[in-house]
């Protein structure tokens, strides 16, 4: 039975990912935050865990791909949720609500459903599916929340009103990742890391060097290195390409002296999508 | 006589890099959030505010690189400060205490001085001057706070002990911005942003030109555009180069239907920190 494992409380958006790998007859793990996700993945305690990496309106989160650079995990999928925030009430409770919890992002994505109802004041939550299940219990300092759809399901609560953020290119993409990969054979996307030598064009030379096997990079990031203050760790999506210019692309970057590790390599959601379906 | 606003606490760290640029006979002006800091500079309330960007331990500040992007502000400067983290108790308190509060970024870059001392207990603070403050006013939950030496200074503060953070190479970057641009006749460094027309290899293409005119870059990341998911408009910073070169680089760009922004010409902080000092 396949266990996967995510980050959050139950009708978390994590929790939809992981449903979606899970399948139907798997079973879903929740973990309270993501040092515990990537300790329990990473001593086999499940057979994969779901990890956001980035949201279209927020951004990357840069936490996670630090988190699987230094892990023996790999991307073996990705999987893209759309992030539908609803208004919800509790079950005999008043459909007019003076006050409504939330996490601060999605409180902030949902500013103009605020803006245009002055009356609803806004209370900072840890998170939202957590302040459904409070609101259910009585316990929420407020007299609704914002979270998905799955976390009214989950908990009893009642969907006052669906699609209340500001942005419906809402998308949060997750990887899936794993401690046995397995790369597909055909075209897949690619995650990656490197660091560069300390010299002058050393950036444009290692793109230089992936642009020349036919790679193209979607995204690409710096992060700190600890104790080396502006040097940089790259972390890199490429578009799809087999896995034969994959290697021979690294081994030229290493032969630059670039260091560079493949996270992973999995068929885009659209793909995999369409594989699961068809 | 030059102002320049900042946000947060008297003390903090974005206080000790406005009272650089202030210099003596200056004023400081202190602002709640960047919201308001943004707006004080963009309406000429001061002369210049400084902010966040960079940290190396933690990395970008992407929300301050998004601020300045859609602001007519430029960066005319930047300025490193060292991070380093003080033990701070209260004047007759005691100074074995067993509770300490600060911001939790604060505290997580001081977690191995927390894991050695077990009977001090963490406590999560909205900042790290305000800490201090509080402590020494009494109205603090902990015995001790967290911050810089300024922060001590301020309020009357003690330091009982020093340099408590796990690395010792913890600076944080400031840009300084400013409605009226200056840019430096000579070799500077550029912070810029680009978004690129929707085609393969537009990115590879677009550091191609920077390169192709001698333009070296040090650090970039990827933003994602509101409403355009899995788009992405790029914050970059460059090496040191004449205006020349980058005006021709601009301008090619813009032909291969890259939109790009100059952020601003800067001299890098060890050039422009000897010129004070020369």
């Amino acid at each position: 039975m396949k266990s996967v494992a995510y980050q959050g409380e139950e009708g978390a958006f994590s929790h939809e990912a992981a449903l979606r790998i899970a399948g139907p007859g798997g079973s879903c793990v929740p973990c309270p935050d993501f040092d515990s996700l990537f300790g329990l993945a990473e001593s086999d305690g499940v057979s994969a865990a779901v990890v956001p990496v980035e949201n279209t309106l927020v951004g990357s989160v840069v936490e996670n791909l630090d988190r699987l650079s230094s892990s023996p995990l790999r991307a073996v999928a990705e999987e893209l949720v759309r992030v539908e925030h609803c208004l919800i009430g509790a079950p005999g409770g008043t459909d007019e609500p003076l006050s409504v919890a939330s996490h601060p992002v999605a409180l902030a994505q949902c500013r103009g459903f605020l803006d245009a109802n002055p009356r609803i004041r806004a209370v900072v939550a840890a998170d939202t599916a957590g302040s459904v299940r409070a609101l259910v219990e009585g316990t929420l300092n407020a007299d609704a929340a914002i979270a998905s759809r799955l976390a009214a399901e989950r908990y009893g609560g009642l969907v006052l009103k669906a699609g209340i953020e500001d942005h419906p290119e809402n998308y949060t993409r997750f990887l899936v990742l794993s401690l046995a990969p397995d790369s597909p054979p055909g075209p897949a996307k690619t995650s990656l890391t490197f660091t560069l030598p300390h010299e002058a064009g050393s950036l444009h030379g290692a793109l230089g060097t992936l642009a020349e096997h036919g790679l193209d990079l979607s995204r690409i990031e710096s992060r700190p290195i600890q104790g080396r203050p502006w040097e940089y760790q790259f972390h890199a999506d490429l578009q799809e390409s087999d896995s034969e210019r994959l290697e021979a692309a690294v081994s030229a970057l290493r032969a630059r002296g670039v260091r560079v590790k493949v996270l992973g390599r999995y068929l885009s959601a659209s793909r995999s999508t369409a594989a699961t379906s068809g």
